[in-house]
């Protein structure tokens, strides 16, 4: 049996550790692993290389991918497909171990319906797949945005100053969620839940009126309500583009205004998703990536190994990349006693 | 409405997390809330004092718990149990919320089934309790033991030396495995399952002919087959005690003995309890708080705020204590593929 | 006799430290000290409280300052040392300890020439000051400036794709320079030293060439070779403002353009100075802050506490806020071979 | 020209640092680099490895030291210098870096009397080399063994618990008192003072009667005034050998024995020598680095890179390894004031 393995979109902190493990178990099991190279690039140029066990001895700690990643997409490219199966059957590959997001996941899934054997395992630090109670990824990033919450809650209040913290989501709010909630913000604005600007401002006031600088956790992809256009400032970037997000500056800007306090703006950015991945991510991309290799000895095609309480399951890609997993409102409202 | 709400057992990152939204949910009610200092010993001794939201400003990332914590047992005390209600009642309390693991919360439950109006959250570094996916302050300790496992290894690699590092977990071996499979270790021995000393050695020494130092990750409470005695030194130790314990130093002896390098041991003890608690422990710590001061509003006496999926949920204290969760032997044997 | 202490500026990891000390110091000697508030507007309006050693308890582990701070600078302000003094005399003041900066330091300097009995200890991350090795906060700086180039290394590579990090630094690039050293970066921009596009373009299109991602670490003071005209965009930013700086997007849109590769630029900002200090900052801080005690006690009026080699020495103010110390060309010069 | 390279005695964070710099410093001069293993066992016999720029690529931020090490002594073994110098010669090394602590630099002198073209670099953790500010690996341990202080205090405060931690340090005590004055602790004892149990318990008591849990910092290599017999304990060890050392659990059963609270004792270990290197400390392997490199060029035989002020300069090596240099008694009283 040989397998093949990839990793899809953008990378993220706990992917060699599901790399490691599917070649560890492969390895034990008597099979052979080929890596392809950045994601379904790979397939479709037939870019392989082999990976034993000593390709992955020290790996487990490192962020990124070992294999590099890419969002090339073969849906999107005319015989897209018929290239990945191609590629798979240039490198005598019976199975396929398909590591990514959403978009991964849904040509995984588009692949296993053509019949091709192909299993799932789900990274997004967003934490939006559905199927799994979580993704590779998520745990560490939302420790890189706590701490960056930490941070700027000691020097903001030192200068009794607001700072809007943005973080990354463009649709689901998990990580903002979270690190708010870890952090200690004063709000939690998350793309599911249009935002008053008022309302913030009131818990931003009140919190300088007790004398605590308020900090502001804010989703990339959170708007006001209202909408985009609101947000979009219509200048162009440095790149000469739109600039269409920047909700971070839009609101700080807005706050600095209705307040007696210099307002600041920290956009996170990429170091959210690099770095050494965080214990929980070694140990979910590990299992996961163990997990993967039992559903192909299985013949379990078309299935993902997800997180499902303290186990490990297989669920079907197709019920993972459906709709997006967003945060419910319930557990969204029920954070309001925290946001002052 | 008044709640108080106490610590007890063991310490760990993440009670104040707990207490702080146990807090601020309260006042957003417009509860009072007191806190019992020190365990059991604050009701038994009526020994509380008023918390308010400003008490909790500043603990979201500190470890410990700002109550104080003991491993006072009312049920063990003559008229213990009597000594409690009446602390209640002399703060006024209309319930409680009692943070702690087994033995806290097996008080917890003695008194519930008495009448008490009391409800629970789940505290253990070691995750040994029932009903819930995870406890306060296990996500904290399984860091804090993997980063020592990271440690060790670059300086074991340096001279090719294999270290035993000793985690806590004198029942269960959660943290044991947690960390052995985050840090890559090469053996994870736990309570569960009597070791092998040759499979240990054979290990060890597989490890050592790839030119890769081994890192055994082992328990305090786990035991070579063949049982305590053979652990046991017979000596005293530094306090006059039998030394019973000190698997991590019998172990790196016998390896000293069989392998043609200096075996060290690390024991890592209390730095796996203390400092700030993860991002993952204060999000669960709030969580739970808010759930429990849910519970007191619906009046669910007996139960447990616990984690299960992705939701919080009440489960009844009686099912959490009713007996450890150990590591389920195939879980612990599907690591098998990574030992090496 | 009793001492006044402020801190001021923008804040930074280890001020606490040096307060600590200072409180310790005092204490130990049977003095008083009073803490003003938020720098130079403290002694300004009289605004101080007592601080005794437990009011300093917790602090060494924690960033910012527990005194507030501000950039008030009473040179500039009519009558503004005339209500220095009184405000130390309102307070029973028989000495002041400035924490600062060039400017809190500078007005420090002042008041000692008009007699008034100050002694300074120097702050600020940029470590700019002249006299002193190094200054509080620049320690721990560098090690989360470091990280981040540590974290878009990862996900840097795993895309093969350059990202540009901007650090603070207005005037000098101790802190570009050092986090580029340790976080191994290909270039390194400093205000110092204009630099020359076609030879960072030159550096990462070699590093691409070896498959290796670039980056780069620019200082937010950093400017092309040619001048602030080509940095500046012309357009106003959110607040309003024209964009004077973010030359780490200008650069990354400049490298976008010459690159076959999706160019990101990361803009650490204020988390750079704030969280906990390092246990170098703490250090630091607190032989400064004793330091500062003994000069008081010896009646040095108009020193700074600085370090010079291993031992902390009194220095004049004076020659600590001359001029700003920056990165010599030939120390710069010296890292040619490392940005590769 | 042809530079050969070394690492001997215990490895340390920050080595692959130096490494790295002497190996792209040379490549840039276009010469070449051979790593020799395991310390002076490379030399001796004839064991190296040609080390390019893509070998160090990747190696800034590991702890450790890929070359290996050992303790190998030429010295001690009869004619051991002889085959150094063969070594060299089979290789083809027109000189030796030699990175190491006391005895690797001791060799590296004493090859240089004989007229070997070698230079050196500084590392220890414990800091105790002359001639230099600082050693490399010394910051990371310091930040180690600090945040174990820190974590043990959140502990020991829950239970109003003395703590007494022993960190590393045989002869020289500045690991245990940059450690205790960074993390606050209540007592520092260092090998160059014998300590008084009657004092130390007074600082106990003291911090007890303020509800304040001490926390002891105790170099290994710490003894009571009276000596070593007095903390062997005559009993042997799981090694079989006499327990000579263990200052840390006797010191703790002592203080268990004279308070009225369970005192805990933790024993860092290897833990503190290992991981990855803190951005200082990779800072200063590469400043090093660089100037061996240019020692070399400048045929500075016999000289050793040293960090004196802000500046790295070239030492006499015979300066650096003349004697050990000790935390002086002005510096060790000097932080008295907060030991409480």
């Amino acid at each position: 049996m040989r397998i093949g393995v990839l990793t899809g979109g953008g990378d993220c902190p706990g992917l060699n550790a599901a790399l490691r493990a599917v070649v560890m178990a492969s390895d034990a099991r008597g099979w052979d692993v080929v890596g392809f190279a950045d994601g379904w690039r790979g397939p479709m140029d037939a870019d392989a290389r082999p990976l034993g066990i000593d390709d992955v001895a020290d790996v487990l700690d490192r962020g990124g991918t070992i294999l590099g990643s890419s969002r090339t997409n073969p849906v999107g490219v005319d015989g897209g497909l018929e290239r990945v199966g191609a590629g798979l059957a240039a490198h005598g590959c019976d199975a396929l171990v398909a590591i990514g997001g959403e978009d991964t996941l849904g040509v995984a899934n588009t692949l296993a319906r053509t019949g091709v054997s192909v299993v799932g395992i789900p990274k997004t630090i967003d934490d939006d797949l559905g199927a799994t109670d979580v993704t590779i990824g998520h745990s560490t990033a939302v420790g890189i945005a706590t701490e960056a919450v930490d941070r700027v809650r000691t020097t903001a209040q030192s200068h009794l100053r607001p700072v809007v913290v943005e973080v990354m989501g463009r649709h689901a709010g998990w990580l903002a969620l979270r690190s708010a909630i870890a952090g200690g913000a004063q709000a939690a604005l998350i793309p599911e839940r249009p935002f008053d600007l008022d309302e913030v401002q009131d818990r931003v006031a009140a919190s300088l009126a007790r004398r605590r600088a308020p900090v502001v956790v804010v989703a990339e992809g959170a708007l006001p309500a209202g909408g985009a256009e609101t947000v979009s400032s219509g200048e162009t970037d440095a790149f000469g583009h739109i600039r269409l997000g920047g909700v971070g500056e839009w609101l700080a800007a807005r706050l600095d205004e209705r307040n007696d306090a210099d307002v600041r703006a920290v956009v996170l950015g990429h170091v959210q998703r690099g770095g050494p991945p965080s214990a929980f991510d070694r140990e979910l991309g590990t299992r996961l990536g163990l997990a993967a290799v039992d559903a192909v000895a299985q013949g379990s095609w078309g299935s993902m190994a997800a997180l499902r309480g303290e186990q490990v399951e297989l669920v079907a890609l197709a019920d993972a990349v459906r709709e997006l997993k967003l945060v419910p409102a319930q557990q969204y409202d029920a954070i309001a006693p925290l946001l002052r």
